[in-house]
């Protein structure tokens, strides 16, 4: 049997060769009998150009499904490849937290198309479903949880399911739980469906659900949610508005979705980048996106290089100073660097917060005190025997500990104030990190031998 | 109703007083209340020096639970802080993929008694389990799996499953679906609870099982493995070994933890750490273990510093260059890491491969070139402003340009010379693309200007 990895390479091969050899039709049986994640999958791994003529081939039916798959960019490039008519007939099908994500990003005119294709009650539940921002509870959760009553026996749940399912045609998807509701709509209990299927069929659900299963307030954070479903093992959880009624559940294919993007995310932001980037998208729209990055670090050199430039004498008079400077300068921001790493993972883990932000930071310059030390003498010798010159020697000692002290205390609180002025550690830290560290270590190392040696 | 985080704050406050009133006793209680999870992330939360009171006071039965779920290094804390008898009574009752993932870091005596206290079946299952490496199908499974024959009624499967209940105590946890086998054992097709409490008594199994659901090979990669659980939105799923026989279950619980990891990893790495570095360990354990990324580094730089001691006659005569030197330097090294960071993303969502590097190069190529001469034009501008030196901004810019060609070139090309080498692109990627961009972009930059201005 060939390997998943072996038929999708081969199956992009395919479907390129089909294209070049402008015979597109060879490859629409193909990708007929495909599921809308290897569809999205495909779509991805070809070049931009390509997707065109392939994405005339998807069927309808499953075209909105694949936009929900496809990264950012990729689902932009698409919906303008789409027909309003075909793109309102599309996403019509979408379970509702789907499409609420997708929503934002649909021409007006399809997106207004859409709501006034609604029956009242997808309307109304598609509303409640907006009511809360994306990256809550409320917004990761779909409408479809089934409710049963404590009272009744799981004889009778077992012929309302039969029911349901002639009546809606299937079951909701992921289906692990059923929630327990009184009169009120209050959640006052989870039933298994392993418990549905191995209790027979005379015990109350009242007697053999969980009651301590706590359900999830809608206002709670996606990441929160993220931990409890990997700290209890969850497949699914229902979700309660403030007065604790059932409102909707999310299931653990959400939740490992939005896993992966914050990850993701933390990589693709430490480089500058948008996790929804194309990685295959053509070289301009690429350099556009890519030119600001460039731009923040060049005005961050140029303040460095402003430094360098006061001292510009002192280098003069003993080049060994320009030779030496860029190694102060990097070991800083690789110290720094690490902290940085270590405290941004530690806030989204909860083990970091304000009340042991102080013992940290003092762990963290303990440790950069303790490798400075080490390496910053093993320099120093380096740099004597090069240079010949004990002076040199020691202040270029002095200024990479200095440099490992700063970088690691900049590295550790850095987090802290952007998390307070509620901006992405990942994506400014670094820069702000480096800029820091070049900053400070020019100058303390110049600034010393200037006043010390010149 | 207290939020989930402001509880956990909450916790590891009042165990903090408790211990520093040398008090434990006091939440002994509210420790046996705790889940596993929830048990290991308080231990997290923990300096390393408060791990050990709390330990004692954490019951026996779910210590084996606790060491599966925190990292790595604490795990090592909490095992050295156990007795052996203790560990064996903890770890015995673990399901067999957990128990294998803590067996190679347990002390040998204590292995070999887990071993022998192991009843003949749960021996043979353990050793299948151990059979494949941690990273593949066979290492996550669980050999768990109920299994069922086509020909019987869903009716037959529900009584069997009352029965298997009351024999075994509980059924596998995260049960979705059952497996269908032949007499060979062979998966022949997968029936799901929701069908299974919807279709009534009647239905045979293989008139209403899920025949084209496709079983995961053994030796698939884990990588693989939770690609295909994220594509086909899957709980759990049968494991086969080469014969197509039915061995184990997957479920989507330690897909969540596996992702999580590789996560962790990408983002450590990137920093020279290792994901299992405890946040609060004490300075001297992480100072050791960072010291050597640091000497790492410091080689790189001390390199970098031989290739400007070759020209510092040039900065002699010259100091504008001492100023200048550290802006194309940095600008290969920004430029670098974004496509460095794009292909290894590409290459673990396998949109890269071998096939498309040299466009995706090509298009790399391009990048740095319209962003190149974007931002060396302005740098020219601005050194010519500044220093006077028309030759000099001439060199400069041309530096930048060929050192952001440089970077994007190496950027690329990096992974997947190191996956070919069998190294981990995340760990030395960045390392050695800021070792090239540092070397070349003195080397280039400097060279030239000793070769035309000085």
């Amino acid at each position: 049997m060939p390997t998943p990895e072996a038929s999708k390479t081969a199956l992009v091969a395919s479907v390129r060769q089909a294209l070049a050899e402008r015979a597109p039709e060879r490859f629409a049986d193909r990708l007929a009998q495909l599921a809308a994640p290897a569809l999205a999958d495909l779509l991805e791994s070809l070049y931009a150009a390509e997707r065109g003529p392939v994405w005339r081939f998807v069927p309808t039916q499953v075209k909105g499904e694949v936009l929900v798959e496809v990264h950012g960019e990729v689902r932009h490039q698409l919906i303008e490849l789409s027909t309003g008519d075909e793109l309102a007939d599309a996403v019509q099908r979408l379970d509702l937290d789907e499409l609420s994500d997708l929503y934002a990003e649909l021409p007006p005119a399809v997106a207004d198309a859409v709501l006034r294709a609604m029956d009242t009650q997808r309307r109304e539940r598609f509303d409640l479903v907006r009511r809360y921002p994306a990256d809550t509870a409320g917004g990761l959760m779909d409408v479809d949880a089934i409710a049963v009553r404590p009272e009744v026996t799981l004889g009778m749940v077992l012929d309302y399911l039969a029911r349901y399912r002639q009546e809606q045609g299937r079951l909701p998807e992921e289906l692990d739980s059923l929630s327990v509701v009184d009169l009120d709509g209050r959640h006052v209990g989870q039933l298994a469906l392993s418990d549905l299927v191995s209790l027979g069929a005379e015990p109350r659900v009242q007697d053999v659900m969980d009651a301590a299963f706590e359900p999830i307030p809608a206002q709670t954070s996606a990441a929160r949610v993220a931990r409890l479903f990997e700290d209890r093992d969850l497949l699914s959880a229902p979700v309660v508005d403030d007065a604790g009624r059932l409102i909707g559940r999310i299931t653990v294919d959400d939740v490992l979705d939005f896993v992966r993007d914050q990850a993701e995310h933390t990589v693709m932001a430490g480089a500058g980048l948008d996790q929804r980037t194309d990685t295959l998208a053509p070289a301009w729209s690429s350099a556009r996106r890519r030119a600001v990055w460039l731009g923040i670090n060049l005005v961050n050199a140029l303040v460095a290089a402003g430094v360098i430039s006061m001292f510009g004498g002192a280098i003069e008079r003993l080049v060994a100073l320009a030779v030496l400077m860029p190694i102060v300068v990097s070991m800083g921001g690789v110290a720094g660097t690490q902290s940085l790493t270590l405290v941004i993972r530690g806030l989204a883990l909860e083990q970091v917060t304000a009340s042991n932000r102080w013992p940290l930071l003092r762990r963290e310059l303990i440790v950069a005190l303790l490798n400075g030390l080490l390496w910053a003498s093993v320099m120093a010798l380096l740099a004597n025997a090069w240079f010949g010159n004990a002076g040199l020697s020691v202040v270029f000692a002095a200024a990479v500990v200095l440099n490992l002290l700063a970088g690691v205390a900049a590295g550790t609180l850095i987090p802290f104030v952007l998390e307070r002025l509620k901006l992405d550690p990942v994506l400014a830290g670094e820069v702000i990190l480096v800029a820091f560290t070049d900053i400070f270590g020019f100058f303390v190392f110049l600034g010393m031998a200037a006043w010390l040696l010149a």
